[in-house]
């Protein structure tokens, strides 16, 4: 296998010198760069990420902060991210910071620089404003998943459209014929899953559905927050007919609610879950959910931090926008029963 | 770049005395520690993270290796051990090396020292072997949550007994009138559930139960591959009354394929697991499964981390127990029906 070392020997620099052209970054002439860029074109070097981790004493590092590792879309967010930093040659860390601002804050500032030469930020507590004033460092930061395309913040960010999943799941239970609609929101009223619950609401009211108001409760991202929240929507309302969570997780808890209640799902009740988590497909009945783009978004926020980390000074736009979140019908959701 | 090289030459000592200058551990006169931080003044030295943490009173920062951060036990773990490293107020990071050797190799070549004061290793694809090679730097490894308290390793390790456990997955199952029992093991044969499959064979041997060996099939360790695995089981021996799954996913599959192959759990087939992930009591049918201690093992773990970093040369045992497995009797094992 070709080595490092190979490619500096024929190039005839040190094996930094390779290291820093291949990266991008340090300083060395448009001659020097030419030369190397050939010597690995001829010996068909691919910089393995072991081989160049330790070439250079240190592995390229770059860190994902999460809000809560225990809520299964983080590692599947982080596991996507992964392999995109690895395709790159990156080695990912992950820092949880449990839904904690002040542990967030800790993480960011120590984090920034001395562990990692990037930061990718996923809802970890902490408000836009502390990361405007940044950290010591000045690490790029991307976050991710920004939930409203329409209104994001000048940092560095990858949108995916939450307020229009919101309104797909709307519609798929309209056009179902459901009228008396729960909802279960994973957050508080103005958290971070809002802009979906808003979708949702619009939609509603589009459809001169009034009245949805009172049939709302807002409670923890988990099965047994969406299970202590579907008990009391349906022991409050037994009219309803379905029951729209902003995430899978609280959609899975009200479609066991319902089991536990001996409502049928979907005959009995029809419930909708967004993100399409891979729970989603293998719990029975299998969910029905507006899947969002989770492994585009990672790819594009890798992609994003390391422009960033390339060129701090970089003009373009730093708003990317994922793909469309789009519905995936399974057995939650059927027909209104008269 | 200021160097941990340059400072020693200015000081004119070794680094590995600057290192514990700013780790203040180990030993060095007053002198010399002044000599030391005068150098990192003078040459404004950005040590990395530990000595930096210490430096600056920043908490310090232990790494966590684990093998699949997208499969919940790893997470569950990851919790728990951040929440006894936070306690002792330690940042806790999390690598996944996603069943790769290489990269397991590679994050623990380049973790120790650079990026962390010692490392908790959870399954990581890297064999004992490379464990006792060691690392470049020293810092102190203990293995997380070893599967057999009688055969541990000479190395710092935390061991559950998962020989047990699958012990008492057998004698629940004997106990409940099942004689032609389906086994789905998590792993390879040799994997990391061989401890838990022995036991379970060594009950049903004791029981003078024959005849199961057919009925074993080894899969992956997820939801997935239990449910494949069921229905193969299911579909070769009909007659099976019960299947018992060295851990909580496969379990979960199992149940989810009986109810799509029309078999009611647990009239028609019992199910069992190990380790009670938070799933097994959420899913529907709750779970029944053996509960291993996860948090203790997470304390215990930490604990010992702690010890052997205060203290490279520990000379006291290095081998933890974690208190043994218990039945947790939910709703998908029952009385075999005639």
């Amino acid at each position: 296998m070709t080595t490092l070392l190979d490619v500096a020997r024929l190039a005839d620099v040190t094996t930094a010198t390779v290291s820093n052209v291949l990266r991008d970054r340090g300083r060395f002439s448009a001659r020097t760069r030419a030369r190397v860029l050939e010597a690995v074109a001829q010996l068909q070097y691919r910089p393995h990420l072991t081989a160049r981790a330790l070439a250079e004493g240190r592995p390229p590092t770059i860190a994902l902060m999460v809000s809560s590792i225990a809520n299964p879309f983080y590692p599947e967010f982080a596991l996507a991210a992964e392999r995109a930093a690895r395709r790159d040659g990156y080695f990912l860390i992950i820092c949880n910071t449990n839904d904690d601002a002040d542990v967030g804050q800790a993480y960011f500032d120590q984090i920034g620089g001395t562990l990692s030469e990037g930061i990718l930020i996923m809802n970890s507590a902490l408000d836009v404003d502390a990361l405007y004033r940044g950290h010591g460092d000045g690490s790029p930061v991307v976050l991710c998943m920004w939930e409203r395309p329409d209104r994001a913040p000048t940092l560095p960010c990858v949108a995916v459209d939450f307020f229009l999943a919101g309104r797909l799941a709307a519609a798929h239970l309209l056009e179902l014929g459901h009228r008396r609609i729960g909802a279960i929101v994973g957050s508080a009223r103005h958290g971070i899953h809002a802009a979906r619950y808003e979708g949702f609401c619009q939609t509603l009211r589009e459809a001169d559905i009034a009245g949805f108001a009172d049939d709302v409760r807002f409670t923890d991202d988990s099965i047994q927050g969406g299970h202590g929240a579907a008990q009391s929507l349906l022991r409050a309302n037994p009219a309803l007919t379905a029951i729209f969570a902003t995430n899978d997780l609280p959609a899975l808890g009200a479609v066991y609610a319902a089991l536990d209640m001996g409502r049928a799902v979907p005959d009995a009740l029809s419930v909708i879950g967004i993100t399409d988590i891979r729970l989603a497909r293998e719990s029975r009945p299998a969910l029905t959910t507006i899947a969002v783009p989770t492994a585009a978004a990672a790819d594009l926020a890798v992609a994003l931090l390391r422009e960033l980390i390339r060129d701090a000074d970089m003009t373009d736009s730093t708003l990317r926008v994922a793909p469309a979140p789009r519905l995936v019908q399974r057995d939650t959701t059927g027909i209104r029963r008269a």
